[in-house]
């Protein structure tokens, strides 16, 4: 007779992603594109959010967005985001910990999926707790994951923080109208950044002159677009 | 007969707080005082340690300081610091776990006290892991803990990490070189963090151009200065 084996799930990583297939599966049923949004505190993950909304709104066929706030405490972010009428958002608290999470995790995230008209939107993009450790170790189910770099966080965060850089499939080089105000050497940065992730895509962006929000936007029109049937998105 | 009781251990902060106690037992012995130093990724610590080493090191009758240095991987801010010959530097790199911990435990800085000559200094500052949750939630065994905000990160972040900003006995507010170039309202800030900590400390610092420097030397020689004898210190 023929025997089924099974991995035993092993330790949170795995229970995690097991969750994360879970919120996968469904994403999958109710096609939707999932984007991880990830950075260290301040960054800018809500500014460019607020930015790409305000351009999106304006195109008829844009992707339909909703928006999962992941804090430690607080809605001060979905609370920024309540004006954009036609975009579902929800908020996770992890402040039940003692400090709070630092980061979400599958099941926070399938926690909080009864709160999103999943059938309803084409992209749904998860702003993660601000933090470049942790996040990057948890999948949630996303399909791609996106960071924010501010250059105020000085040229050696690709260095100091592998991991979320190479996790990444596109780096937003962030708030770049203070560039003249820093010392910072920005090709050193984006060197580091391809250092660590060879060959991945960079936009430099700021929220405030509207510089590289179209280019933003374009990839997003790109990671909502449907996978073609076959090829795997995970 | 009389029975000894013991409560039992429990869980990853007890087990914590057990090794913190014994890491300030060894600081007591060598006359040591610690300061936790902690903030976002890029906030300025190591700018501002920089800035207070080079002040200090005028004076003859200043604290003779030493530093641990804490990060996810790397020792970008050991080497940056090498050039204080009288400052002895250890480095604790946290990158052994998957993306590595997101913040210095008890157990990692006593791991790391053999590297230090505690008899030869009187102040020692502990730079944890770039992170505004996490490294609040562990005590090393510090005796005062310092905690570094960018005006760049915006007004909101007191409230989004409140646990931070409330388990500090002094804030940086840093990088106020830039504050006409950003759209940042101060005031807002400042009342943010006394919200949330009420009567705390607050300096305005700058490493660029000196702003607050005195102020903060003169903060970390009042907590180098050993306590009164019977006056607990931790």
């Amino acid at each position: 007779m023929h025997v089924k084996r099974v991995r035993v799930v092993e330790g949170v990583f795995d229970a995690n992603d097991t969750i994360a297939g879970a919120n996968r599966a469904d994403f999958d049923r109710a096609g939707v594109a999932v984007v991880n949004f990830m950075s260290a505190p301040g960054a800018g993950k809500t500014a460019l959010l607020e930015a790409a909304l305000a351009r999106l709104e304006q195109d008829a066929d844009a992707p339909r967005v909703g928006v999962l706030e992941g804090d430690v405490q607080g809605s001060l972010d979905a609370d920024r985001l309540a004006r954009f009428h036609d975009v579902p958002v929800a908020q996770i608290d992890t402040g039940d910990g003692f400090g709070g999470a630092c980061h979400l995790d599958a099941n926070m995230v399938r926690s909080a999926l009864p709160l999103l008209p999943l059938e309803e939107i084409d992209l749904l993009v998860i702003e993660n707790v601000g933090n470049l450790v942790c996040p990057a170790e948890f999948r949630v189910g996303e399909d791609t994951r996106v960071m924010v770099c501010s250059v105020t966080e000085g040229e050696d965060k690709p260095l100091k923080y592998p991991l979320m850089f190479r996790a990444c499939d596109l780096v937003l080089v962030n708030k770049v109208d203070l560039l003249p105000h820093l010392e910072l050497d920005v090709d050193r940065l984006m060197a580091s950044i391809q250092a660590v992730h060879p060959g991945v895509t960079v936009l430099r962006t700021s929220a405030r002159t509207g510089e590289g929000i179209e280019a933003w936007c374009a990839w997003l029109r790109a990671a909502a677009r449907p996978a073609p049937a076959g090829v795997a998105t995970a």
